[in-house]
């Protein structure tokens, strides 16, 4: 925890259920975590989501105009509007008055905004959107990197991927030496794609990343690994299918469990543990996406994100920045870049 | 059904657990389905697998010298190895004494041979690998190609993939003018990257294929899907992530559910219950993945089958030989070949 609290800009009126569940989200954030909220949008609308006025008292409205709507092109809508919920957002922590953004809105004008205001960070091509997986080791997460942000990766930026989630892992979820994988389709060093096999290459000869090899589906959720990177396309798949699985498990759950009288009667006496189970496999509790490679910490939820996955994600924007992240992958980078064989 | 049995040449020497698992799971299906079994491989070595010598008395063992191990490259070990029990196997469908090949072998030297033996569909540039996924509506699975035979695939190959997708699905499964989806990582056409819009595009102006749109990661297991095509990298993450979270569903099930006296209550109560949650999450109730392309029905199964995967593989296949999937595919690829854009 750092010596001063950590200043979360909230993107009140992205999502699904903006405003009402974003503000429920981070009233309870500024309640129960050690963090300042700032609440950025409509200052009306933002006001009249709420029952209780009082509830916004210990929490600094923003205003903006209007949010960008998910069918817009991102560039050419940031530009159109300037004053939308996410830029003004991201220009908080242009200005030093926040020091991470968390927006469920279109992540693509999440993502652009980041990079119009907020920058990226030198020696980075391309950030990336990172997605923390939990593994079937309780407590370790596994964090995958790129989930969407880049379809096409050149095989520096999938190296650069690798340093950056090696660094977050490291300092945000206490990793020691974190063990970085590459996503494929087997062990071998010759297995996959072109770009694959020069980025196996480039992460075996680096000395700044403790690279233990490919990781293959199955191995995702093993807890075998820290850290696995991937280019954007399949990480979105993996993603997406990784949110749906633990919903459909849930629900063959709900349709055999309580088939037949015992089914109901034993339904009823394991209703807590079914409870945790619930916990264990519902993708809302991992909180949202961190967007790594820009200068400063933003968390990018679910489009359809709730009170309980807002909460989650300032949570998480919180970890990142009380633990100094993007300090660690600023100056870590600096250091090890030139020692990252540059397989481009 | 046909009018004649089934006949199925097995690899019995391929496998993590050869010979025995797999001659037990074939002598099951030749007793328990129609089917007739050729058991390829050590006649000695079959006969030392089984207790009572009796059990292998309505199955044709055809002798084969030894196999291709897991570690060799697999057109030179083809080569070198003429007799090896994948070779023979794939002989016995070329010389019309079987309908299919079953094996557990090699994936990559089970492809090559069936290549070399059997040789490609006139149309099809590239077979696939199709995998049998269960969805959340109960008895309506999806076919996802490619799951591993080509990691760079041109928009062509998907194309082909998506018309023998749709015929397999037709005719195996039953399911009326099959819809097919495009593995992308959203929906609108513009998305992923420069192969899935032309694939996208390609598809859509096909009047043979019923395309219904980009399928994301959520949607594969949904049962809004018959077919979805994708190339063999991220088919390949797919398959092995989805079989490994269900494994990973079942033991936080374990953990979870039984804690505390009334969760063992609870789980004695609902052992039948979960002994059908176990059987819809388990990925070796569904058989193995079709080899689509090749002039024969091919199973390959996963390394690691034992009897029950083999037996649910030999079913797969029986399936396959019994509606004419390759006729299917041989006249269709032929009849509307002309109809589907060249997307290359």
């Amino acid at each position: 925890m750092g010596l001063t609290q950590a200043r979360i800009a909230v993107d009140a009126m992205g999502g699904d259920y903006a405003p009402a569940e974003i503000v429920a989200g981070a009233i309870r954030a500024r309640e129960e975590l050690d963090v300042e909220i700032l609440l950025v949008g409509d200052p009306d609308k933002i006001r009249a989501s709420v029952a209780d006025p009082d509830s916004l008292s210990r929490i600094e409205v923003v205003p903006a105009e209007g949010t960008i709507e998910m069918h817009e092109e991102p560039l050419s809508a940031l530009r159109k509007k300037r004053n939308a919920s996410i830029n003004v957002a991201m220009d908080m922590v242009k200005k030093g008055r926040a020091d991470a953004v968390v927006s469920a809105g279109h992540s693509g004008a999440a993502m652009a905004a980041a990079l119009l205001r907020i920058g990226r960070i030198k020696g980075i091509d391309r950030p990336a959107i990172g997605a923390v997986f939990p593994t079937v080791v309780a407590g370790k997460p596994v964090l995958i990197l790129d989930v969407g942000a880049n379809v096409d990766c050149r095989p520096k930026f999938l190296e650069q991927f690798a340093l950056m989630g090696s660094v977050y892992s490291e300092y945000a979820f206490g990793a020691h030496n974190p063990r970085v994988g590459l996503l494929n389709i087997g062990e071998e060093p010759s297995k996959g794609n072109d770009v694959a096999v020069q980025v196996h290459q480039a992460l075996s000869d680096s000395t700044a990343i403790n690279f233990v090899g490919n990781a293959e589906g199955r191995d995702v959720l093993s807890g075998n690994f820290d850290v696995i990177v991937c280019d954007g396309f399949v990480g979105n798949v993996l993603l997406k299918f990784a949110e749906a699985v633990g919903e459909a498990a849930m629900n063959i759950l709900r349709e055999e469990l309580p088939r037949g009288i015992l089914g109901k009667l034993g339904v009823l006496i394991l209703k807590g543990n079914l409870k945790r189970i619930k916990q264990r496999l519902d993708h809302a509790e991992h909180g949202g996406a961190l967007l790594l490679g820009v200068n400063g910490v933003a968390v990018i939820s679910h489009g359809s994100s709730n009170a309980p996955s807002i909460f989650n994600a300032i949570r998480l924007s919180k970890e990142a920045v009380d633990n100094g992240v993007i300090g660690h992958i600023q100056g870590q980078y600096q250091k090890v870049a030139a020692s990252v064989t540059n397989g481009d």
